[in-house]
């Protein structure tokens, strides 16, 4: 036999933890009453009630009713008054609420339980004719829209009607009388909607008013909310009904009204903080009509109530261990609270009360960690905008790469470079950017462009850098040869101020004043605490000196990706690595290694003194060699005009417009020279050039370039390339090492598939190294290690273990190769309708699928391991910055995750939040 | 203690199975001693003291020359002559031997134990001095070349000398005196070469010659041999050397020497067959000097040998079961077997013998499978061209699917499908091939291209389609525009005949006589055993009836991959599948597909109809949909042409060669029509369908084609093109079965990665299901399935299937996303150096790598099981008709293989292979 469930609970008995059964307001409810705060008397109905009124076509369980009328019997009793009675009426409040806060769902019904009977009451009651008629209409207003579902209009429309006649701007204008009058009306306007009076027994209303809550968690509203935002039943099924005593604030000056958070919520201060108005009710607060008086000032005017409150403040506090934001109400001098829950702040706050708490005893240092979203750190690790100012954007694109940023328009990245060297602050505007736009982006503050999505390479290759980036601003048009930009009818040219929000995607014209990132010591300390808890080290990825030097102040402790091919990108390599690409044999592109050499071999001294003691991975060559090329159609159109351009040369005016437009993205080709010398040989020679780029470009064409001669395939096709790079970092740990600085360079080879390529790239570190210890009379100290990125090398784990000391999955081309998805391709095509229809819940670029990719790094990490116990594994791919991909990475035992410097401090919370978790 | 390893085995004493320590020549000879053949006595030394003495740094073992000294002795007593002896000497032959055959090692040296003394004991014996002085020069040349390491020319030299002052042409000119002289001169030879005078002592000449066989294995030939085809030390390590007693054919005319097959090896007829010469030597057969009488002949001449020789024939074939390739010699009435090997025959040979012992009982039908090389029946599955037809190649390609054919050139698609549907055989010859000359493959009889490799788009179709195809013919010049192409100076105009032969690669002019396939009634009966044995079924990829219907005939018992988009380029269909992709929205694109289903449905009857009661797995459309489109290139070059048309229409001729040209590739556009009318408003209208498709082609561009909005992907983008297919299986299912027509048709979703997909298509499938029983009152039968070629898939194999009830493994893009190679680049930029330095041992495109890909296989094989244990497994891509690959598939436990047509007998003989050997 079963028991019969039971359906109601008093807010003394109901369960505070149980969410699930009594929604998130009713056990909240239940909680404050059971430690003692002075909630009003009450009760909810649980959420399985709903779930069986809805199952059984929406009629109600069978004893429900008497369960509330049981409970309204003890209502009674505890507050002496009675429900219905023409004296001493007992009115109360009907509210919705499910596990999950969500909004679509009834609204709130206050006065339940007024009729003509015990409106008569309430005059008798409190003297207050005025307040009581206004209770009234307010209940039929209320009642006749939420539980009737009666337009708003049909009230509003008579109500201004009167006020208008009245001459009244404010309902508090209205006399006793008018509100009579208005009830009167609004109980006919019910009448005339609904075809029936207004319901006068109480329980039919209380009835309707529980029918017409459940009926809303079906309502359309709610229904799509739940998709929206993905509450499955396991987080939310079924809403409960909490019924409560009605209190009043606005029954005299004895009587008040007010919300407060237990500290403040803006910067996160151990100061009471709230606003009230004496003698009102909270919706006077919240409409904004009567200006509230801070908390403060209670202590004066109402000190009793007011040490009351304090004391409130401090129970709740220390019995939820978290900063609260509470609703309170004073009738005649008794102080009720209404609502509790925990305080919403910004990030600052957050972290300030967290350690502040810490020190106060209040939590431990685990829970200062956990209360922390580590997501939400990035709004204090990028420059914003100075939330004081107030100006309008003229344009507004996809928020690519956080941060605020403002400098002067610039329309090439040549420009961008010549200006942002002379200490300029410059913004790069493009159309879209291109890899030999690099330089560019180095001496920029921002980048915005006109077309691209999230995923475009401005918005990939900023993100990387830190920088701020709007993307698509697809108002803007561009006009590059004339240097300037229209968005409707505002024009921007070269050296026009703009600033850019690549949080919020908006652009402004003008400077608009920024505040920079803010590194408190609270934050410090609480990083400090993470890295104490996490068991993952963090790194970052970093290419240049620059970069190190950002990395180690957002506290990376390490350097886990140091791509070298961006170091080829800057103004003085990149002709070289043309001339080493278009090289015809073996000795030409020797003659051009032979260049980069030193220079790299600086870079990494430069890179591993500031890393020092900490180790930096360097990844040899890793993208197909065709990306350090302009396009083929770039080419063909550049080579067309230098043809005419030498047609017309012969007593023509060359406007120097015309070839620096022809120059540009050409900077294998000096332009200076050419604009100085109006000689033709010049313009043949650019020609040659030119051609031979491109019948390389068509010789390196590949139908699927992400598949294919790139990383360690280039690196056996080309030994000589990666035996420079090789030798450079292995040159650079000597002079370190001479020098007596700790250094610990890591070699790593990507896009390997077989332990063979591990072993021929041995081969190669091994003569160098061998040569460098004989050269320089000491032996460089370094690891050798391997990418795992491609779906072949997780197979072949165990082989590839036998060669390396450590593994690092590159999990953007290992997502790729997982799903078969050319990231560009799948999010411009197929990915956001993918997951507008369900087919994946998230995109796996930003999300690390854990079921497929995440399968996979298992199986390496096993097998490897299995081969090799002490190998050191990482992440090194955008994932090794996301919170979940890094609770992820702790769970299959990774030793390391590196993600974009300013991701650093997320990754340090997240590694720790991924601990504490597990343990 | 050890006891000291035995290195030397007396022919009658040594195990003849094990050729790892006796080499193949000497576990033979010991073999066929001791099964009592007369093989003249010897010995042979071990491999094991020739690694001994390499290790040694070329020191002879110690006792090895006692061991061989010993053995020598029994020598001397089992032929009654002496080693040494100046009366009756004792004569050997040394002879190298390792375990595997391998050109580049030591020659044989005949007649060691020759010197001046033993020279005139061989007189004696035969009283012919002309024998023993040749037999004495001969020693000294071979001897001195071989074991002393002198130059051929030094010894031919002054015999081309003595043979033109004796004015002889052959050497049998040559008189006793004449050889003796030369003697003398060879002894000259030997002594100022080398310094010292020729060794007279036996015993040192055999130690010499020991010394120099072993040498030979680390002679640079033979280590680079064995690199080249990769004998690593597991298959052979070192070589043995045999020393047997010399028997000599030319003692006169009791005396002969031959060479004999069991079998005739060109027919496999059970004939015996072979040639012998009497009074010669073994070297006067294979110079060709004189002509060797047939073997049949011996029973009139030498009746007794013959009937001795027809004993050795019965007595091999019965030891070895298996047809013999033997050498014989008879001295002075005595007939000795000196050499037996396996019969190299043709596959028909192989064929029919292997049917005709079996029914003799000479094997079983075991033996009668495996002793035949699966992949040797290519030979007899493509039509050759005739072997008696002596003709010279024009050009020469890569053999890019195999098969002769001749036919008419054509130069485009078009008339290619003009003239091949008048009934004309055609040869299409283009530079290269794209999709959209699909419709032209269907109508020739092969194709040539002067561009592209094996996995060129040409190749790869005329492969699937079983049409013989050679590429990438680099002479050939191709001028499409005046249609004709030039080799040098020969020139080919549309409509000459050429023929080509796809296994070799040679194009030929004129019709040269080809030989068909031939099934004979043996190859039926040796397939038919092997379908008993082998557990994996074979089923064929076709695409249409025609396919079907060839794919039966070669045994297919099924089709496992029916790829629905090639039915769309049939020349009736391509504007229909423009028009869909063209389409702007749903109804557009609804009505074209309302136009395909009838088409699609009929293809879908005759298949099933043809295959019945085989199953028919039907692919949903895969390929990016811009595969159909023409590429961006050729559309502006088109739009161009028009316009300039359009510009000059007024007034001037228009050429028809110009327009035919123009319109070429552009099928989407009607050209008799514009032909007939010089109407520019059909120009306009032509350049207009011309822009919306180039729109369509930009909005389409993928930077990663394989990787990108192509499969299961675009039939969740646009679901009525997955309806409209699905519709069409379904209906045309229940019209088969409404005729009373026993059907299976599969559906099978391609690229899925996820449950979700299939789940998304088999609402679909239920819903048209519903809807097809309802309109026909037929429930249709299939099954439904997918496709396992994404590597997420494999990881999520449990989930898969879940949903579905068969898995089809499609290996080349799993390869290509297990390795990240795009199989186009990789094949033409780095695989071929990959295998070549030996970081591949195989192109994996073409050898299924069962370590990377394999290994996903065996996991999703498995997981898939675990989920659902009666689940149907199977391959279809190109590996499903490679043996090795097919035996890996046996192991894993698939259910079946597809593969093309033609290569269906091989998988059925391969997969015979697979179950016989694990058994």
């Amino acid at each position: 036999m079963n028991t019969p469930k039971q359906y109601v609970y008093a807010f003394t008995k109901g369960d505070g933890k149980n969410k699930h059964l009594l929604g998130g307001k009713g056990a909240n409810l239940c909680e404050m009453t059971q430690i003692g705060l002075n909630v009003p008397p009450g009760f909810t109905i649980t959420t399985e009630a709903c779930l069986d009124y809805l199952a059984r076509e929406k009629v109600l369980p069978a004893g429900l009713m008497d369960e509330v009328h049981a409970q309204m019997k003890m209502l009674e009793q505890s507050t002496g008054k009675l429900f219905g009675d023409a004296h001493n009426p007992l009115l109360v409040s009907v509210r919705s609420g499910s596990a999950m806060s969500m909004p679509g769902m009834m609204d709130t019904i206050l006065n339940l339980g007024m009729n003509r009977e015990t409106l008569q009451g309430e005059i008798e009651q409190t003297g207050d004719e005025r307040f009581a008629y206004d209770a009234y209409r307010r209940f039929i207003q209320l009642f006749g829209k939420v539980a009737l579902g009666i337009a708003d209009e049909q009230f509003d429309k008579p109500f201004e009607e009167l006020k208008r006649r009245e001459g009244v701007k404010e309902d508090v204008g209205l006399s006793a009388d008018n509100l009579k009058e208005i009830s009167a009306v609004f109980l006919d306007v019910v009448h005339g909607q609904t075809g029936r009076p207004f319901p006068e027994d109480p329980y039919e209303q209380l009835e309707l008013a529980i029918k017409a809550v459940f009926n809303s968690w079906m309502g359309k509203r709610a229904v799509d909310y739940r998709r929206e935002f993905n509450i499955t039943p396991d987080k939310a099924n079924g809403t409960a009904v909490n019924i409560c005593t009605m209190v009043f604030g606005n029954r005299g000056n004895d009587s008040a009204t007010g919300v407060a958070f237990t500290r403040n919520p803006a910067t996160g201060e151990n100061i009471f903080y709230g606003e009230y108005l004496v003698n009102a009710q909270g919706e006077d607060v919240v409409a904004g009509i009567r200006t509230p008086k801070p908390i403060a000032q209670m202590a004066e005017e109402m000190p009793n109530l007011y040490r009351q409150l304090e004391e409130l403040r401090n129970k709740l506090e220390s019995h939820y261990a978290e900063v609260q934001d509470f609703e309170f109400t004073i009738e005649k001098a008794t102080l009720y609270c209404l609502q509790t829950r925990n305080g919403k702040m910004n990030t600052q706050a957050m972290v300030r009360t967290s350690v502040e708490m810490e020190a106060e005893g209040l939590i431990n240092r685990e829970q200062a960690l956990l209360r922390i979203n580590p997501e939400s750190l990035e709004q204090m690790l990028f420059p914003r905008l100075d939330p004081n100012a107030r100006i309008a954007p003229i344009a507004t694109g996809l928020p690519a790469s956080p941060g605020a940023a403002c400098g002067h328009v610039v329309f090439d990245a040549d420009r961008a470079e010549q200006q942002g060297n002379t200490g300029k602050k410059v913004i790069l505007l493009r159309e879209e950017t291109k890899p030999e736009d690099i330089h560019g982006f180095f001496a920029s503050q921002a980048i915005l462009t006109s077309r691209g999505g999230k995923t475009s390479h401005a918005a990939v290759v900023a993100r990387g850098m830190g920088k701020p980036c709007v993307a698509g601003a697809e108002g803007i048009e561009v006009d590059v040869m004339a240097r300037r930009a229209h968005i409707g009818d505002v024009v921007i040219r070269e050296g026009d101020m703009i600033t850019i929000d690549g949080t919020t995607g908006n652009v402004y014209l003008g400077a608009v004043p920024t505040v920079e990132a803010e590194f408190s010591d609270e934050l410090n300390t609480l990083l400090s605490w993470a890295d104490a808890a996490a068991r993952l080290k963090v790194m970052a990825n970093a290419d240049t000196p620059v970069d190190a030097r950002r990395a180690l102040k957002y506290g990376a402790m390490g350097i886990g990706l140091c791509r070298t091919e961006r170091m080829f990108n800057a103004s003085d390599r990149l002709p070289i690595v043309l001339e080493m690409i278009v090289a015809d044999n073996l000795e030409q592109r020797q003659a051009a290694l032979d260049k980069l050499l030193p220079i790299q071999r600086q870079d990494f001294v430069e890179l591993f003194k500031t890393m020092s003691p900490d180790s930096v991975t360097v990844r040899l060559l890793d993208p197909p060699i065709h990306e350090f090329l302009p396009s083929e159609q770039q080419l063909i159109a550049d080579i067309q005009h230098l043809k005419r351009l030498s047609e017309v040369m012969q007593g023509s005016e060359i406007l120097s417009d015309t070839l620096s437009l022809l120059f540009s993205g050409s900077r294998g080709v000096a332009l200076p020279q050419v604009l100085q010398v109006a000689d033709s040989s010049l313009v043949e020679e650019a020609i040659e050039k030119k051609e031979a780029i491109l019948k390389k470009v068509r010789a390196l064409f590949e139908v699927n370039p992400m598949l294919g001669h790139r990383g360690v395939r280039l690196g056996i096709t080309y030994p000589e390339i990666y035996a420079m790079q090789i030798r450079a970092v292995l040159e650079a740990a000597c002079e370190c090492q001479k020098q007596g600085v700790e250094v610990y360079p890591e070699i790593m080879v990507p896009q390997v598939c077989t332990s063979e390529e591990l072993k021929a790239v041995r081969v190669i570190v091994e003569r160098i190294k061998d040569e460098v210890t004989t050269e320089t009379g000491i032996v460089p100290v370094f690891k050798f290690g391997t990418m795992i990125e491609v779906v072949r090398a997780c197979m072949r784990a165990n082989k590839l273990a036998e060669e390396v000391e450590f593994f690092s999955f590159g999990t953007n081309d290992l997502t790729q190769a997982t799903f078969s998805f050319s990231r560009e391709d799948a999010e411009n095509k197929f990915l956001p309708m993918y997951n507008e229809v369900g087919i994946l819940r998230d995109n796996p670029f930003e999300v690390l699928d854990t079921h497929g990719v995440g399968k996979l790094m298992e199986l390496a990490i096993g097998w490897g391991r299995e081969r090799k116990p002490d190998l050191k594994v990482g992440i090194c791919g955008e994932h090794g910055g996301h919170p979940a991909s890094i609770a992820f990475c702790h769970q299959v035992g990774l030793s390391y995750v590196s993600c974009s410097a300013p991701r650093v401090p997320i990754a340090r919370l997240a590694a720790a939040h991924a601990a504490l978790l597990q343990a």
